[in-house]
């Protein structure tokens, strides 16, 4: 839906909706004829919760198509993830919780090792230990091109991310890493002509961190890929007139939620018992709370099936303390799937559930793949759940008369 | 979803995709509360097969479209079959398996009867037999307007195809045939200026054609009609990376299929058997077969609602040996419906069913319109279902990180 008509119809009201993002919900049998992750757990309050919700299965980008984290938490926020890419760089910088702005050029560099005549020997040196990236970073950060500010932030091993900061930069450049051994790292060229400012000051920068390297064997280099700039997402605030806050632990995720206009809450601690204190204290201050719960997905993708049955397990216990702040819109769902049999993300749709006092039961009373499929919303693009969750939180008016 | 975008994540595997056609497959009971042709037929391999796979039904152009044969394998083969209209000429000429270019102009020709005024008496020349049809067709073969060449292939009675081969031909052209008689035929004109290239040439043949005929009651005269060139489709190898065959007896649906990018196999008969021969003799040589079962179409469409279930009992019988080859994802679906009942093509949504090792089992153990309505895929347009093939076979990257 046009997100222009969504906002002409959109009215205040004094409710509140809950957001539960459990990463990497939808999985797949272990065996022929078995029981996924989610239908294997034992879920007695989310199974409770279902029986007065409305259950279906969101398509994050389309049928077959497979999402990363990015693009699967854009769009089950309610963006198009195809129109509104966010690119490699941005989202590197946004996993180790920097906070890029419109002025931003992100990209992802590798500290790597060059021979005697500047041709590379290993694109990542090594893979050289963080402690040490650390402080290779922190020579960088000595270097001034006039034109732009640079920030780089180590990520692990030997990668980094790399910020430049400037009005007018454009991400439409090439890459320096070349793939392969024994060539010299590339040049940054502009792609199109706006481009040749972002690439020049580039160029330099990249001359200046080859001099300051030059002794650092084996990180004597640098290769930076994967230009991106922010894509200018329309807030909740502008979007939906919500008040919106996010709870997750993880950079990637923080930074996903910051881009839709969310404030970020601080979460004392790591765990999902500290994410449920922070939406409890801040309950008061948002109409809207996305709440993220990554292990899942890490088992998944890991291959860990029981793992993931038991992360699930211990979402399911924290739901009581959902329920007792007495939402009145609670979406549970994922980002897309990430079977523990698959160790990877996945195309499957991703079980959701829809509460509110005026959702229309459909009569199922599990929460799983295969009682969605039986679920009053079908499979529906995972950008459709917004508009029902404003329909629900009575913050929708009638369109036409 | 846009085609530019799926390929960009498209990525090489060494898996076998089999797309077997049922062509009509789906059907209406012939009394209420009764079954359809599919829910009748016994089908213990497909039923089998089925409770291995994802089941939904598709929808070829949108609810309430009924469409061709055309169209209907343009969509269930991945490609919007509104923007790629196949036009009736172009149909026409790969119904009789003429290898259409992207230099040829087709259309649909009839021999017809003027009087000695030149006015219409018969449009269809008493439809003569397809015999003097043949006989005809050699005669205006020898017409020679410089320009272009010249084709014409005997039909079936009083039908022939045309074909013109030159370069820059259009086919915004105004048909000859008045649809009426006690008029002369109308020339051609051209609809936009850059077809008065085509008209004129087209005009001259006629006129050759008028001199040549005019001894040869009752078809002294011919009508021109459906004028269309191919519409130009990316490749099955441009848009997936698939080396693909076409296993089909009847010439229609090889030149669709050839106009995939296809390569059409030599069938050694015309029997579901053979069929299947050319399959294994073939498996080798490509990633992916379409094949194409085309006596339900007709027992559907001749109403024959027990040679219907027959001809889907004998497809059923042919699983075993496409089970044994081993294909990683196999489609039985349909291009459209034709229930034996409305003796027709009809708008009713396909039955599909989507075996892979990785689809979510939906719990459904039989092959039939009610049994897939239960089905994970749900009612999907049937341009989607070659995304979840393709994902299915491992082919498709994860999009964004």
């Amino acid at each position: 839906m046009d997100s222009a008509f969504l906002k002409e119809l959109i009215t205040p009201a004094q409710t509140k909706i809950v957001m539960l993002i459990i990463d990497g919900l939808g999985g797949l049998p272990r065996e022929p004829g078995g029981k996924t992750e989610l239908e294997t757990a034992c879920t007695p309050n989310l199974d409770a919760l279902a029986a007065q919700s409305a259950l279906g299965l969101t398509q994050p980008a389309g049928p077959g198509i497979t999402v990363g984290s990015g693009p699967g938490h854009l769009a089950i926020f309610g963006y198009d993830p195809i129109e509104y890419e966010i690119g490699r760089g941005a989202l590197e910088a946004l996993g180790v919780d920097f906070e890029l702005g419109p002025d931003d050029l992100a990209a992802r560099g590798n500290f790597c090792t060059v021979d005697a005549n500047g041709l590379l020997v290993d694109r990542r040196a090594g893979r050289l230990p963080t402690e040490i990236s650390r402080g290779l970073a922190q020579i960088l950060r000595t270097i001034d091109v006039q034109g732009a500010e640079y920030f780089v932030e180590p990520v692990k091993e030997h990668r980094f991310v790399f910020v430049m900061r400037a009005p007018g930069l454009s991400a439409a450049l090439s890459e320096t890493d070349p793939l392969k051994v024994g060539v010299e790292p590339l040049p940054v060229r502009a792609l199109q002509p706006e481009a040749e400012q972002s690439a020049c000051l580039l160029n330099k920068f990249i001359a200046q961190a080859r001099r300051l390297l030059a002794d650092k064997q084996p990180a004597n280099m640098i290769t930076l890929r994967g230009f991106a700039k922010l894509p200018a997402l329309p807030t909740y605030s502008d979007l939906y007139g919500l008040k919106a806050a996010a709870i997750a632990v993880n950079g990637m995720y923080r930074g996903v939620a910051r881009l839709a206009g969310m404030e970020v809450l601080h979460v004392d601690g790591d765990t999902l018992a500290d994410e449920f204190s922070a939406l409890r204290n801040r309950w008061e201050d948002f109409d809207f709370f996305f709440v993220h719960v990554k292990n899942t997905d890490t088992f998944g993708e890991s291959g860990d099936f029981e793992g993931k049955v038991g992360a699930i397990e211990a979402v399911d216990a924290h739901i009581p303390c959902l329920m007792a702040l007495e939402p009145d819109v609670i979406i549970v769902g994922g980002d897309h799937s990430s079977p523990a049999v698959l160790k990877s993300h996945s195309w499957h749709p991703v079980p959701v559930l829809l509460y509110s006092k005026y959702v229309r039961p459909d009569g199922v009373t599990k929460f799983g793949e295969r009682a969605c499929l039986r679920g009053s919303l079908g499979i529906l693009p995972a950008k459709d759940i917004m508009p029902l969750a404003l329909a629900n939180a009575g913050r929708m008016i009638k369109w036409g008369a």
